[in-house]
Parts: C-alpha cells; sequence; structure tokens
C-alpha cells in the first residue's frame, strides 16, 4: 500500500499539469472544448488507486535504475484507464463512478438530453486514447523501445475491448461458461491491469522477450486473484 | 482520379490481409470477437474512395523513392477513419453508410436492442483506433521518424474529435458564427483529410519541420476547398 501511495503521490501532479496544459491549448480552439479536457481533468483525478501506473514504474525498475521518465508512460495507462471507464459507463449505463458524475451523466444533465450525454462521452474517451498514445510517443526513452511500447499498449487495448465485449454478452448468453469468465477475466483485468503495466515498463527499460514470458508468469495469476477478490468484496462488501 | 484508383487498388487487398489476420486471431478467443472484426472487415471494405491513403503515399513520395512499405501507415489511416466514421454514425444517428447499414444499426438488428447497438459500436471503434496505432509501431521504418509520425496522427484524430464536438454544437448554438464555421472545416477535413496525412507520409520519409509547414500551406486551403464542394453537392446534389 505505502509502494502504491508514493506512485499515486507523483503521477496526479503530473496529470494535473499535463491536463491543464491541454486546457489552455483547448480554450485556443473553442469553449466546448476546453469544457471537456476539464470535465476529463476532474473525472481522472476524482480517485483511482493507481495500480497500473505503479506496475509501470516497477515494471521499469526491474531492469533500470528508478528515473522519473518512466512517470509519463505511468501516466499514459492512467489515461487509457479513463478511457475505457468513460466508454465502460455509457455500455453499463452507470451515471456515478468514484463518488460522482460519470462524464455521460455530466454532459447529460449540461445539455439536458441522453443523447448529448452519450455523444460528447464516446469523444471524450477517444480523445484521452489519442492523448495516451502521444504520451508515450513523446517520452525520452530510446525510439526502438518506445516502439515496442506503443504496440503492447495497443495490443492490451485490444485485448480489453475483446474481453469488455465478451462481459456485455455475459448477461445475456445462457451458455456463458467458467472457462469463458477465466477469459474475461483473462483480458479484461489480468492482461489489462497487470501484465500490460508490467510489459510497459519492463519493454521501456530494454527488457527481453524471455524476461517478458517471465513477468506475465507472476501477472496473470496475481491478475486474476485480483478480480476474484473485487468480486468477493462486490458481493460481500468490505 | 487515376492516381486515387491506384492506391484504393493497393490498399484494399491489403486491408483484406490485414483483416483476415485479425479475423483468425479472433477466433481464438471467443465467436462474439470474430464477429466483430468481420463486421469491421465488412464496413471497412464497403466503400470509401482512400483519399487520406493517397495523400499519405503522396506524402512520402514527395521525399523519398517509392516503397511499399507505405500503404501500411496509409492503411492505418482508413482505420482511424472506419473508427471515427463508426463513432460519428451514433452520434449522428445515421442508419445507413456507403449503401449499407451502420455498425450500431448491424449490431442493433444483431441483438434486437438499440443499446447493446451503441455499446458494440463504441467498442468496434474503440478497437480500430488501437489497431492503427499498433500497425503504424510495427511498420518498417526509422525508429525515430515513426514515434513522430504516431505523434503527429494523434495530434490529428484530437483536432477531429475537437471538430466532431464543435460540430455537435452547431445546430443547438444559436451564436454559431462563420469563424466557427471555418474552424470546424479546419479541424474535421483541412487537418483531419489533408494536411494530418501528407505529414504523415512526409514524417516517415524523414521530411523537416520546414518541409511539413509548406505541406500545410497547400493542404489547408485544398482541404476547405474539398469541404466545401463536399456541402455544395450535399445541398445540390451532383
Amino acid at each position: 500500500m505505502e509502494e502504491l501511495i508514493k506512485i499515486k503521490e507523483q503521477i496526479e501532479p503530473l496529470l494535473t499539469i499535463f491536463f491543464d496544459d491541454k486546457i489552455a491549448r483547448a480554450s485556443k480552439i473553442d469553449p466546448s472544448s476546453k469544457e471537456m479536457i476539464e470535465l476529463l481533468k476532474e473525472f481522472t483525478l476524482r480517485g483511482g488507486k493507481r495500480i497500473r501506473a505503479a506496475l509501470v514504474y516497477h515494471g521499469y525498475t526491474l531492469f533500470q535504475p528508478p528515473n522519473n521518465e518512466i512517470l509519463k508512460p505511468a501516466m499514459a495507462t492512467e489515461l487509457i484507464h479513463s478511457f475505457l471507464l468513460i466508454h465502460d459507463d455509457i455500455i453499463d449505463q452507470d451515471n456515478t463512478r468514484r463518488n460522482g458524475p460519470t462524464i455521460h451523466a455530466s454532459y447529460e444533465k449540461l445539455f439536458n438530453s441522453k443523447h448529448y450525454g452519450t455523444s460528447f462521452a464516446i469523444l471524450a474517451g477517444d480523445i484521452l486514447h489519442a492523448f495516451a498514445n502521444e504520451i508515450l510517443a513523446n517520452s525520452n526513452f530510446p525510439d526502438k523501445n518506445k516502439n515496442l511500447a506503443i504496440k503492447s499498449l495497443n495490443t492490451t487495448v485490444t485485448k480489453v475491448i475483446y474481453g469488455e465485449s465478451l462481459d456485455v454478452l455475459s448477461s445475456i448468453n445462457p451458455n456463458f461458461s467458467k472457462k469463458d469468465l477465466e477469459l474475461t477475466h483473462y483480458l479484461k483485468t489480468a492482461s489489462y491491469t497487470v501484465e500490460g503495466p508490467l510489459h510497459l515498463g519492463a519493454i521501456l527499460a530494454g527488457a527481453t522477450e524471455e524476461q517478458l514470458k517471465i513477468l506475465s508468469k507472476y501477472g496473470i495469476p496475481l491478475g486474476k486473484a485480483f478480480q476474484l477478490q473485487d468480486d468477493i468484496l462486490g458481493l460481500f462488501g468490505d
């Protein structure tokens, strides 16, 4: 927990700086663009344990001495997480998240229209997806490692989307099996929350394919355990 | 037109190969994942002039001899285009595009649910966005140029999303001005359809900042003219 808090305390000021810069740029375009980034800043900074950011950091420091530059890719995974939560909240029709309104709920209230709520939340998620790739491409690591990291990040996003699709179907598929559930857990959590972030940090530190496989052997069971624990908390409270 | 057709005839077989590979991989995950990629393949290949792909190609050949590898980033811009159209069609509530159903209309029919239609179309757009970045990161160009190209692509996506947001608001903003319209044209068309693709090709060929500025001077007015012509066609037919 201490390690997590240490990363959270470093990541959140960086997120603030990042969003403030984007707000300054967006305000030169149009008030509605500025408003979008302000909503995204508030939503992203409202909560979150920054587990993924911490795992990017520790994936890196397994192979290289600590270096503040790794906080940028770590921040990118938090933007990816916000992007996915925003789209997920539309899909799940959830109006609250982290003790506040979801992005589509905020927009729905602003325009007094459910359709506008959905529409702007789709766009807001999309822009964070683009920002995350931009941060990675802009970070100061060897170009070869950055390209491999961008490839890895987008492969992880692909997997989580397949997992999300499976998850949506689980509620209407009468044949949804234990195997399907385990696959959903792998795609939506083990890969996305643990293996992917560890790989991202390790790749930026120049880890080999063999070393990445070792991280998978550790990360996938950890991610599945994390999901099971989360489900138990969901059923029985804390 | 001949030049456009030449690129179209090279890009579409590559898109087929790309999607068939993704279908093979997705079918190992789950039937619903496979179905998503099959729908995306049909949607992406159903039509389109491939203007953006052609401009990536020509942006490259201004600075380097022709090279088939540039067709991959060109293909990535067509995937970005499909991604944006899919989300745009949800926002505009359009059920047809290119003489066939939009992605949300296909899913709506499949699950007999408007909400499932929207949900799966959001995910389907998101996965194409990830695929486009993956293709760029995987393409065979100097790593430094690839990182600059990924940065440029995601900056263009950011702009088109701001433009889309402005466009949605135009219909309810009583003060929407000629200046706002021109800004929308820049963000949604001039940057996205002409300047961005030209820059992407040129960056991969190693063009300098100064050379990119020259391309902007050519590309932005061309893009605005393209949009005006498109609006005239929209009003008065062909």
